[in-house]
């Protein structure tokens, strides 16, 4: 019997314990290892999850939980970066595997911590810190372990995701739509995190690390959020035969790497432009395998409570088996990989410009883009408001960022301008 | 250092071999396990096959190499169920871990092979036997081991795919789609069990067995081909909102597991029926996860290569960190599931009547499907013809298979009904 205690009663917490609690004869049958949740340590031990515990099992005593000599696994559902940092340390040093879905722990402290894990010879287990329900990391980490990973690109938050997905159906603006996704419960009263991209970011940083062997953190990732985003442009990417998304992408180029987060025109008819709502997907491109993606839900109490449940069967499997095998968490690497300047970064852009509406001002402006070797494939000009500031529309073929924001720089200095020009990246995947 | 030996050069045997070389640097530093190839074995060692080889790897005798006591693990990649059996099962005995793609071979003699490897405490790795380069075992046996499984749907043959992609995209017959596909390379000169869905039944077998915990062969799958579709029942589908899929199918209701492989009709929205051309998806709906799915490329020397190397590291990462952990293949559930017969399979359905155009025939035959339970969602009735056959198109709500099989032989037998009745299912699968 594997003895499991769990800090942090909340959502996720909640559902893991019952996938415990309901699964135990189906875990046990298929892997003939008995789980048991021993210990579940919250400040609140009062208040009604729907579940029910034999005596004993809350507590109140996160410590006394670590201490206990009879537990074998800890798992770390509180979430942020100050207390729950001291527990994973704490439990690791008192010789505990760990599963935790925190990915802001992970890639703020994931060198600090995992150093720690192997000094103890103890795991990690993070499954659930990257796109919920979906074994994105077991996929990364082992199932495509045969190949160098070319590109992954992610739809990794679900607020946003619903977000734009309902900015896209209704031709809603931001800021109406946000306040019904937090009616719904899609969005925290504080929705900083998921719509400025950050909460993105950090699984980015994960993905990367595992895929990269480098150990990246949040603080390499160049991250743009949806705030910004109008329903012109949702609607303009669309008569492109594009679809707008927040993808995390990560791409070796060169033997560097790049990473990023920043809303997207994707092609419409790739697989992940069909990713709609409160759903995750990654697709993720290897040398060997090619084009793949992992698609379901990226939160949620029993989707993420599957990938926490999963970290502690595999860790019972070693246990079991004897195994003294650490997880891969891209420490092992020796050559690490450098990280690409996003002023490097090569992509497709998409340009708004507020241009008023006269003759020779698109001459003006795509004689500034060539100078900067930005080549346009094609242009919207919509509205005639002679004398007036209009949408003008360009579409580029791969340009440089920096060049593009030299350009812009440029561009957004002339009389005939009468706006910061929007700028949103475009990319063509492969076949997905 | 571990040694693998490979029996079989073929298209995936050379896959297999290139990663090895490529991504021998990539796969040691990210697992700190050096994997040498150290013997390929195949009646023909002249043929060129675009990789450069130490001297002395290549060998025309396979039993040499199973034999040969550095050699860990042995990869049997020659298909089919006779040779291929006896090497397995030789490898096993002589104590070396076994990676195979050969889905035939554990559709048909699973168990056999997988009792052979607990006796003799090796493991069986077999990730390459289905969906190729997808995951999917993995992510079912391990990503997925806190669920009990719901359903699985899937694309599990990329030539099947392929065609029937080609014929909706062109409204083209079977034999013209074929033909072409042949002629690309898509399908094989004997197409049977491709065309025929004996291919996604040893996949449904396979994936079966490690989802419900009973060990299904070939035997338990309920199979039908998509040689007899023609165009215009895709082109119903269409107008219907439907995708037409071949679409290998598991599902537990009442501690029941229903398989089959058949043409089915899937709503155009959801994600599996924008899988179009030789790709694969495997839908597998778990009670904690809910809906999930995984895409790539079910076939191809890489892709497939890569699954085997997966499998190839894993049973490396065992051998090296000390485990005795077995690979789980179903064999430890101590509760088997039972078939459900085919009679009792609920579904919709869609009919195609030759019917005679005249007045009272759609009356006659919705008052037999009547009897039978069978209640109708639409109908679509084209072409007027007076007195000749057209076809009479019906969808219809949840019935019973027994039902519908005995609505359909009276109404086969009505005189004013021309011709045999076509008869697809259709699903309706939750969100994915």
């Amino acid at each position: 019997m594997i003895n499991v205690g769990i800090i942090g009663f909340g959502t996720v917490g909640t559902g893991t314990a019952k996938i415990l609690i309901k699964n135990r004869s189906v875990i046990k049958e298929r892997t003939g290892i008995d789980i048991h949740l021993k210990k579940i340590a919250d400040l609140d031990i009062k208040k009604d999850r729907g579940i029910k515990l034999r005596q004993g099992v809350l507590t109140t005593d996160a410590c006394a939980l670590i201490n206990d000599r009879a537990i074998d696994i800890v798992v770390e559902l509180i979430g942020g970066t100050t207390i729950a940092k001291d527990m994973v340390l704490m439990a690791l040093k008192a010789g505990k595997h760990v599963v935790t879905a925190n990915k802001a722990l992970l890639a703020t402290h994931g060198s600090e911590i995992f150093r720690t894990a192997a000094k103890n010879r103890v795991r990690v287990g993070f499954e659930a810190a990257v796109a919920g329900g979906i074994p994105i990391i077991k996929v990364v980490r082992e199932g495509l372990v045969a190949n160098r990973i070319k590109a992954i690109y992610g739809i990794v938050n679900g607020t946003t995701n619903y977000i734009l997905t309902k900015m896209t159906d209704e031709k809603a603006e931001f800021a109406d739509v946000l306040k019904e996704a937090q009616k719904l419960g899609y969005a925290e009263a504080d929705p900083t995190y998921d719509v400025e991209g950050i909460d993105s970011g950090h699984k980015l940083a994960i993905l990367a690390t595992l895929a990269y062997g480098s150990s990246f953190s949040i603080r390499d990732v160049h991250i743009e959020g949806i705030s910004k985003i109008l329903p012109m442009d949702i609607e303009f990417a669309r008569e492109l035969g594009y679809k707008l998304k927040l993808l995390a992408i990560a791409k070796e180029t060169g033997g560097k790497v790049e990473l990023r987060v920043h809303p997207t025109m994707v092609p419409e008819e790739y697989l992940i432009s069909k990713v709609d709502g409160v759903y995750n997907a990654v697709y993720v491109e290897g040398d060997a395998v090619g084009s793949t993606l992992y698609y379901g839900r990226g939160a949620g109490d029993l989707p993420t409570g599957s990938a926490v449940v999963s970290d502690i069967v595999d860790i019972a499997r070693g246990i079991v088996s004897g195994s003294a095998e650490q997880f891969y968490s891209g420490s092992v690497s020796p050559k690490p990989k450098s990280l690409m300047k996003m002023d490097e970064v090569i992509s497709m852009y998409y340009f708004r410009f507020s241009a008023l509406d006269q003759p020779g001002v698109l001459s003006t402006i795509s004689g500034i883009l060539g100078k900067y070797d930005i080549s346009i494939i094609s242009v919207i000009q919509k509205g005639r408001q002679l004398g007036k500031a209009v949408p003008l529309v360009v579409l580029t073929h791969l340009a440089r960022e920096r060049d593009v924001a030299a350009a812009l720089r440029e561009i957004n200095r002339l009389p005939v301008v009468a706006g910061k020009t929007v700028c949103i990246r475009v990319e063509g995947l492969h076949a997905a």
